[in-house]
């Protein structure tokens, strides 16, 4: 284990950009992973991470202590820090100080829609990114494809709100969703509130691919045409709409229930 | 309509209080409506607030003359600010400059547990409580108890994120939960991810009160024990767990969708 202990030490400056700066780790290509989960998540799935990074008192810390052996018996870089260097590095507040940086995964060439999948068509809000990707692991759902004005996924928030569900994960970033839907060999499923076809009404034990829009605008209009079936969650109250989020979780839980029963 | 362009005006004092400070709420027994969608739903569901506050520049915005048109045929005030003072107000970024103060609704004495109701056991996150009272009123649900520990459910970000969810819904904060789940006339059925009971072998076509807990930690053990049933979504991947709004949702749309069918 290293320690730093001065501001002006390079690395420990290359890692406050990654750590403040979205410009700076996609320029270097790597993401930061915040606190115990996330890194015992990264640890469980994809192995060693590029660096892990600990403030000194976290250090007694057992959660954290194991994961810094896991780090070493993989012969992986351990930086220790002073709190009060550590503390430009986490936006956790109150949080347990340890971060992993990793590689930012970049996927193979995106297969197109031939299994379940998920489309992002303009999510805004990283903790409903977050949010929705975790239900998709969860659901047992692969791939991921994102439009050029969904948030950004391997932003700290998000990261903080999928839990690790990117680790299994296929994400697909920056991607023009209308030829993809044109050319899916799955049925393609657009959320909208103002659907006619009502969810429970679909087959969905085959393989399908789910469209979810901007928090405000919903699902383009381009894409509701395009799409095979738009759908609607029905509801039962004097409220017009579910957050993107909660629809996305009904939606592939559905999916996972005639899947199964 | 009243304009004020002093910051030393009184009202004008009063107002950023309350849009500032939750201890200045608590304290008028106030709370504040920020933005187009808000301010409709409550015109809609509550009728008139006490009071409409919009900058100068919105009354250009044909949806907040409209609002505003509504609040005046209600004999309800509004006051516009000049932008400069506007902004002290808002905290929606970018947003429509309108809001709505309104007496913070009291409920009546909790009725207890004899209809579909949801219980939070200490949800923290103020995004996840106001998803989870939007899926409540989305699905059916009329009656929500709070735990101490849980986030203030009056609190500008709950009520961004429920969208109007509020109004619907007779809220009931600051419950111990331990005896009205042991007084229940109706299945309390509390969530969790090791739980053995599958979602979907359960019969919801009656009223049930589904308990939700702590982001990190779950339901309470004490809960989890005074419960009729202990209740897991069943998963299909890799990943533990779903976010508490998520399972919310699949919990209270379930339940529809057997009472649907």
């Amino acid at each position: 284990m290293k320690i730093i202990s001065s501001r002006d030490n390079a690395f420990y400056k290359e890692l406050k950009a990654i750590a403040t700066s979205s410009q700076a780790r996609r320029k270097a290509g790597r993401s930061l992973l915040d606190g115990v989960h996330l890194c015992q998540s990264w640890l469980d799935l994809r192995g060693a991470p590029e660096h892990c990074v600990v403030s000194e008192d976290a250090l007694a810390n057992p959660e954290v202590a194991a994961i810094v052996a896991r780090v070493e018996s993989l012969q992986a870089h351990v930086t220790a820090l002073p709190d009060a260097l550590f503390g430009a590095i986490s936006q956790v507040e109150n949080g347990i100080n340890i971060v992993f940086v990793v590689e930012s995964p970049v996927p193979s060439r995106a297969p197109g829609l031939v299994e379940s999948a998920v489309l992002l068509d303009g999510v805004q809000d990283p903790g409903n990114v977050g949010s929705i990707l975790r239900s998709a692991a969860a659901s047992g759902i692969g791939q991921v494809y994102c439009s050029p004005g969904t948030a950004f996924c391997w932003s700290p928030k998000v990261l903080r709100a999928a839990m690790g569900a990117h680790f299994v994960l296929d994400i697909f970033e920056n991607i023009e969703l209308a030829p993809l839907v044109r050319d899916a060999s799955v049925p393609v499923l657009a959320t909208s509130g103002y659907a006619s076809e009502r969810l429970y009404a679909l087959d969905l034990r085959r393989p399908v691919a789910w469209v979810l829009g901007h928090e405000g605008q919903g699902v383009s209009q381009e894409l509701l045409e395009l799409a095979t079936h738009r759908v609607a969650v029905p509801h039962a109250g004097k409220v017009e709409s579910l957050n993107v989020a909660a629809c996305a979780a009904v939606c592939f839980f559905e999916q996972l229930r005639q899947r199964e029963v």
